[in-house]
């Protein structure tokens, strides 16, 4: 693949300054076109040490508005990123829509010198590239540009600028270790990158491989693969993009109308019972948080079915240095205007913390669904979108748990009337509610297509019965349980 | 991958029956949406023997107007078949715009049962999915919907089909001897399969295993993936897809206006050289013929270059049973609304054989360019689906050679001229030739662009000097016997 740089023919000096001046003049005008079509553009430069990325990056953008762009240098991972999944310190520096991100080395760059450095052996690296293909498609499925660049030298080349940088103090910096290594084990590199190259070019995301030699040359290839990409997503407005078949092994799940809610605890038990599995699980989250095992919890449910309670027993068992709950309202124009991922992907936990969603990723297949937030397309591709977000999770070792705190018609009914006419409970109940409760009969086929759909063995779903409250604490407490203490490997 | 078909969730019966009746109502509606549309749709039948993709088949099209759809059964290669090729015999039966085809095993079938017959190196395996998935993506980037279905059954399951079918004669016939041998090596079957599925399964065209164990479910879950299909595809109206980075070795080309118009030959000279170089090409066109190396040539040019005259003079030296000239005019209505390279691609010639193209496919990107008979995103993609095109051509064997008979402006008027006042010459000069005249210096601008980006070094473009139409001649006859001694490995 990185061989067929050898195709582009280069111009001669006239006609390629005259190419240039025409595309940074035509990128200019497509800042503005961008902004107003919400078009968001992500350029991932890769390539050689040596190889002139920082030099062609600042020519790239020389032209372009501030306002419209970010630029990151990204290193290898420091042991806070190492903390979260392998994508979250890419994915939580994806653009706004209408606006720039260029991104000095990335993915590959990580994934590669893991590979060189003989720290990833083959089953990883399959599973990488997989995070790879979805991390990207996700991106041009949800309307992104994202286009890839590889800078390539020759061995000599890079040998020739190496020697020149390191003959002087004020730029011998620039050269690290792993230029100089690359250099001397460049055929072993080569094939290292050509594979990664080749794995990874896909028809909605493709590589792009540059002649770096000559820096007017490289930049002219750039901006004019740059120019034409925003041309092309420019007309792609709102594109519908195929649905993909579930590739993940579901758990069959009963549907809301089969669950029986009559279930019930005696208060009396429910007091003892608490106690002891607070304490039970206090305990095995000590156990976690030095193993180091992230646990995420997401609550959905029916308003006034009791999240907040069953939350409340829960987190009154756990260290509060090893929690967070995280309330989910609807999202701030910054947040709508990335993937609809992307604010749950800035609220990880660190590994061995516990992160308790109050509401979650699952808005887009029930409320924005049924509200009309987002096209047919968008949600009906968010269940795979979320069974590969949380495959992502999984894969970094967290234990998912996700409840859907349940309860009947008649009893929301009652609980609302009751906050209704309790004063201070009158805070709890609003107009919206009612509303929602009005289009219980579509929330109900939404959640059970949701239930269907994204009960995945490593993520399954679980019904809390909750017209006894106390019922569902304690179920609720008890899979949390079950779950740490498979992943303890104790029982 | 084929694993991931227990993900599947059958619904109930009940559902399922209404859930079917939907889909059936909903894609007899979308029949004629399609056709509104001109969206050509190709539904790929694949999987195990005694599966029931002949009887699904017959559910699917049961409500469709036979106007509609083309259903084609296609079986292992004829010799005749194997004379082209390999993706000749898909690429000739992909429908027109607004029409179903329908192809009950395929490229799959083909490919695997060589891999499982051991008559498949991994080297050509790795070539021929190469193939598959630049098919693939040169129907969906043409605004092609296809649907790729792999109908799974257990081992088990398969054995008890078949025994069924063994007990009565009236069915015994439908179980061949790959059907049981398929069955006594399923677990190595399942390897290559699941290995062609992972391989190409692309965003664009994804497969779909369908779980094939109750005919019913297997009918739901086709019809429903295929509704949803086009669903997604009418949406989709004239999408502008990525532009590929050329992958194939190019030759540096001269510009038009660089090349040296003045050389002539004596016409004595021309006489003696004109009958050695034909003698010397019937001889090699006959042992090109006995090794079935086939050749095409392809003929572009201005108008009164000397196009017509230059093809004469190849063609009288040749065997008339191994050879063609196929003119190449605007195209039909039924080759408009299929693919732009499906009418060459029922053109080619067996092996052995000379096709020579008077015009060709790279109309695309000259005068419907120029003409605007196609998008931008059209043309500027065409370099690209034209070398590989060329590369199917090269890998299956072909000798590939691309004239541009190129003549001056002047040179051009004086024939023009020559031609309006000479009476028996006239129904050679039209008032498009005219119109096209004026338009010389964007035809070259299109020219110069054609010639760079699509000489590859498996199918360059030689430029004839054909001021002097004898000049023109000799070379193209050189040329012509220079890639024959080559192919045939002679001097």
């Amino acid at each position: 693949m990185i061989e067929n740089y050898k195709a582009l023919l280069k111009p001669e000096a006239e006609e390629l300054q005259n190419r240039l001046t025409q595309a940074h003049a035509r990128l200019f005008a497509q800042q503005m076109q961008m902004k107003d079509r919400n078009l968001p553009v992500l350029i991932l430069f890769e390539g050689w040490g040596a190889a002139g990325k920082g030099t062609l990056l600042g020519r790239v953008i020389q032209n372009l508005d501030p306002r419209f762009f970010t630029a990151v240098s990204m290193h290898q991972p420091t042991a806070e990123e190492k903390r979260k999944p392998f994508l979250t310190r890419f994915m939580t520096q994806i653009p706004e829509a209408g606006r720039f991100l260029f991104m000095d080395s990335g993915w590959m760059s990580e994934i590669c010198h893991d590979v060189l450095m003989d720290r990833m052996d083959p089953k990883t690296y399959k599973e990488r590239i997989g995070s790879v293909r979805r991390f990207e498609r996700g991106l041009t499925d949800n309307g992104y540009l994202v286009l890839k660049f590889f800078f390539h030298i020759s061995k000599k080349e890079q040998k020739k600028r190496l020697d020149n940088l390191l003959e002087t103090k004020n730029t011998a910096w620039q050269v690290d270790d792993f230029d100089l290594w690359e250099n001397k084990h460049y055929d072993k590199c080569f094939e290292t990158y050509d594979a990664f190259l080749e794995d990874t070019s896909t028809a909605s995301s493709p590589w792009y491989v540059i002649d770096a030699k000559s820096k007017k040359w490289a930049e002219l290839q750039i901006m004019e693969t740059i120019v034409a990409g925003i041309d092309m997503a420019l007309k792609n407005h709102a594109l519908t993009v195929p649905l993909i078949q579930n590739t993940f092994p579901l758990r069959k799940m009963p549907k809301l109308s089969e669950v029986d809610l009559s279930v019930s605890v005696d208060p009396e038990v429910y007091k003892e019972e608490l106690k002891a599995l607070q304490t039970r699980l206090h305990d095995l989250h000590n156990q976690a948080y030095r193993r180091g095992i992230p646990i995420i919890i997401a609550y959905e449910g029916w308003d006034a079915a009791g999240k907040g309670g069953n939350i409340k027993r829960l987190t009154s068992a756990l260290d509060p240095r090893g929690y967070e709950v995280i309330p989910i309202a609807s999202p701030k124009p910054f947040e709508k205007s990335r993937h609809h991922l992307w604010r749950f992907w800035v609220r990880l936990p660190k590994t061995g913390h516990f992160a308790i969603f109050d509401r979650t990723w699952y808005g887009r297949v029930m409320v924005e669904r049924l509200e009309g937030f987002c096209s047919e397309n968008d949600w009906q591709r968010a269940y795979n979108e979320i069974n590969e977000f949380e495959k992502e999770l999984s894969d970094w070792g967290a234990i998912i748990i996700k409840f859907w705190v349940h309860i009947d018609k008649d009893t929301q009914l009652a609980r609302f009337t009751e906050r209704q006419n309790t004063p201070e409970k009158q805070w709890k109940i609003t107009d919206e509610d009612w509303r929602n409760r009005e289009k219980w009969d579509a929330y109900e086929v939404a959640v059970d297509e949701m239930i269907a759909k994204t009960s995945t063995t490593y993520a399954p779903w679980h019904i809390l019965e909750s017209n006894d409250k106390h019922y569902a604490r304690l179920k609720a407490l008890r899979i949390v349980i079950e779950n740490l203490e498979k992943a303890l490997d104790i029982k």
